[in-house]
């Protein structure tokens, strides 16, 4: 059976998380009735020290939101040319709210204060002037990297400075703390807004929470109405998502799964493989002249699968649903891939 | 215990829904893997007679994806001036798509073809020209009107003479399917896409249906993922609304509810309550010279909850949690209200 | 040589408007440094009793501005269902601003305090709220009537009981004020900004003025260079225009000739053609069985150019390129017309 | 009296210019029906080797509506981070067509294949796809770089082979084309539609050109009037333009007044001054510790204006209203300047 490495959204929930779901207490969310909602988001909140928080389906829709508070039509998003809510979101922040992208080339995954600096653009005549700052923690495209606060503190310093405000695409922000070992409001404690996953590698089945004070979600509960987020016995899905807060820690076991994966496939000649961070490992194989979509078919073939997350890298990403054991598999067979190829 | 007559939207779902979560068959839908969700889109597909389905996690999103799919920036939209897109989904028209509503006076629910000819336009150096006829059924703020597929054909068949295409906001499709006592199939025979909801009278806790052929629905995949609605492992709602769909039949018993309604309210001296024609009694107070608003505060004092849809009228749902026995009750606890105004 | 009565917008410069434009001390006026523009400005701003103006390009981008400046995406519009803004602008309201137009059937060409009363919706968790309201006089597509300044401020005053800023279209403003000899001033006194055209009756070329307070104009010379009328040495045009505020009372004449044009026309058999207000004149000619695009091509054979304004409605619109001389010839060869049908 | 060398757009109209504006023969433009301006359209078309033209109050309208025209809704434009249409439009590809930039460092002014190639995305599920590639010759902000056609048409070749179609923002183009010796059909013979200024150097008051084959040009017209650029006697300041297309060949006095301005600026210690292209003169004072705007501050008191164009290079910009003379004056003042500090 394929060892599937290709994401941390592939899980299956676990029986407890079905139980949940099962006995959930619900009703009319969009009354504000669901208990298993309100439960969840006031944990959520609570889990990243904010004063308020909501749930919504994925976290396309909450970075997409937090994009439609924050910032007025026009105006300036300053962001690393890597984001997923760049690169991954269909242009959201263009057509759903009129934003226009300033990119950097954010090396250590989140830009620099320097580097806020010089993209930003007071309001003028000829110019729209910027008007938010987003950072992604761990940052998916440059590998599943962890930034520690310090920079994403002083970054966003940068930004309140200039009065513009930083949203957090966390969509792995818990990979992050438990890569770092620093707590999640420490994480969180600059910036005005944070967007976290309980899917991925927290195992929820589905949704994701947006959380800032209470005006930015006031705002933030009409906006998701607009997108079509507004549903009614989420409970059932929020009871599961409540069980995901109590991942977190076993995170710490996919790192090491990861690690354990960039370990054993670094032995293996032509392949270039970085020391992941946290759940996600790069594998290089520019040097045996294989491109990545090539690689990802032959793995296929072999019974591991992964993602091309550029011409010649792939992306394998360990979750709660592969042990030590299937990764060591895993490595056999690209193993035998690249001896055959 | 009050009795929750506010919408069909705060029904809880059943044991059999619950079970049906906990034991789905899941998989990461964006990578169109959940079998539960596959197998509902299929299900749901067929009830209505298109050759493809999606699943979506509101009604909102699903009429929104609708517009956006099928209209070009600019153009005209034309619908009912009480249509729930036009009025309740926060101008996603012109917000989400650059689409301009231009409104008729549709006085039993849809538009006649007359009324479409009268307000199409040709595109033009000055005029977007019209690109959208949407239409409701059953329609909610008209009262739960049910239109019988012969009237959704005509205007259709005006719209598509000018090549324009068709939307049919079906929130509430089946009870007007029921209510007529037709073929769903039928009753879509001649626009291009449907949307309708799970959950309300159907019972489903969470989702709605979008239906069209398989380029419309590749196209609206597409916005989904654009708008946050691509879940991860949806089959725990989807396999739930998969029990909704055989829900069809057991509309007719709130049909039956809200008629005993009607007919009991009518009674009472002062109120004006037209016969309904599906699941929706509305009841105008203003005979009494009491305004919507405070008739619904004194009806939840007294144990009966409904909603205030226009100064004088009151509306109230009937759905799978309230029986004849609440219904009784409700009237009598009305009946208190008026007799101590 | 055929008589051009299709609009006021066909009218050429005067020799003296020639020679101001050949003379005109310009500068560039995207640093704010044209004297002639910054004249103009001036003097419109004082002819209608506001702080600040802004030349702009065309009526379109001054409504459109108005709408962008004074609306937040998502928020609904009030107006007349025949408003131009709404009707010949291109959907701008929905495509450039985000805003959804709500219509009302103005009969005496604005809404009553009624009308808007019934439509204002405030904020809430599923509609966008009220955010503008906006008025045209005199107002084109129904015949060129003009509203006294009693009307326009018992709706504006509606308005802004609400908190809601009124916008007027007045690209032909000053026919208003003089059809019902009223100061400028007073016609404006209760909205927030103004529209009106140089070009039009007051015979200027090109342009036209948006009026308001100076943080509106501020606002709206950023958003004019977002629209792309920031134009450089504009001195050239609007040297013109500002002698084009000086043919005010001389639209006395064009009013005149359309009541003559009117009042030969309505001895002709067959045509309905109400009393005109200003320089607009309407021809039914349904009782001949006559549809305009028909009878406006016969006209345009026996050499009079006129516009088809509705199924059976001809407009004909005087103004300073026509005498009284060429309204006689018009109505002859119009009654041939008739006579050989 | 002070040298003003701010922008080439400061220039005013000549005599013959004036007559001409004076003597046009003009109609109503929305109507097609004014002489000059469909003799300018023509004329301008024939210049860059088109099937039409567009005449459009200002170059952002030119580009905005080229980029409306090309690209859907959350598409990507490929285009220099350093782009007049991204850096001084006010975010129009965002906030009027939905469109999301992705930049890259154009050293050379324009991309090359391989940067076009690098940065190419197809459309897929989450991604818009690239739907528009924008280039711009002269380039501005880069200091008036002139690129020879085999630049432009090899980066549109590679656009093209993925059919992602291709605007240049010429708003100096007879500038690239004078300063190169290029024919300007060859310049263009690769882009999709082309935007050049009348006004800037070729001195006309207002307007530029928008150029591409019938079927772009229909759609632009459009776009104009929903921009609100749809004039009426436009043909008073189109006949001036008509005259700027005979100003190409003088351009070359600019160049030479640049380089003359250029070779005396190198001459005052700590000041860098690369080699101009064409008529702007960039000059770097970060070796004298003196920052853009004081310099820019110091300079206008010394009777030269400039313009600051990044934190330490300012702008200075040659034209027709400076002769040789003028530029030795500015010499002198500019030392002294420097000399003084």
């Amino acid at each position: 059976m394929a060892i599937d490495l290709r994401s941390d959204t592939v899980t299956r929930p676990s029986t407890a998380m079905r139980e949940a779901a099962a006995d959930a207490d619900v009703g009319d969310d969009v009354y504000g009735e669901d208990p298993a909602v309100n439960d969840l988001e006031a944990a959520a909140a609570a889990a990243v020290g904010f004063e308020d928080a909501l749930y919504v389906p994925t976290g396309t829709m909450g970075n997409q939101i937090a994009a439609h508070v924050h910032g007025e039509r026009g105006e300036e998003v300053v962001l690393d040319r890597e984001s997923h809510i760049y690169r991954w979101e269909l242009g959201g922040l263009a057509q759903l709210s009129g934003l226009q992208p300033r990119t950097v080339d954010a090396d250590n995954a989140v830009p620099t204060p320097a580097q806020f600096e010089s993209t930003y653009v007071d309001e003028s005549l000829h110019r729209p002037g910027t008007g938010l700052l987003t950072l992604e923690n761990t940052h998916n495209a440059r590998g599943g990297v962890a930034t520690p606060p310090e920079a994403l503190s002083a970054v966003a310093d940068a930004a309140h400075d200039r009065h513009v405000p930083v949203h957090l695409d966390g969509a792995r922000l818990f990979n992050a703390c438990v890569a770092l070992d620093v707590d999640p409001e420490r994480m969180t404690s600059e910036v005005d807004s944070v967007l976290f996953c309980l899917s991925k590698g927290l195992g929820a089945p589905v949704g994701s929470i947006l959380a800032g004070d209470a005006d930015f979600i006031d705002a933030a509960r009409r906006d998701r109405k607009l997108f079509g987020g507004g549903m009614r016995q989420a409970g059932l899905i929020a009871a599961p998502g409540l069980l995901a807060l109590e991942n977190v820690e076993r995170l710490g076991v996919d790192h090491a799964n990861a690690a354990r994966l960039a370990a054993g496939l670094r032995e293996i000649d032509g392949l270039r493989v970085p020391e992941p961070d946290t759940n996600i490992v790069q594998v290089d194989t520019a040097d045996l002249g294989i491109d990545a979509e090539t690689f990802v078919a032959e793995c296929e073939d072999a019974g591991v699968r992964g993602g091309a997350h550029g011409d010649y890298v792939t992306r394998f990403c360990t979750h709660l649903d592969v042990d030590s054991e299937d990764i060591d598999d895993a490595i056999d067979r690209i193993d035998a891939v690249v001896e055959s190829g």
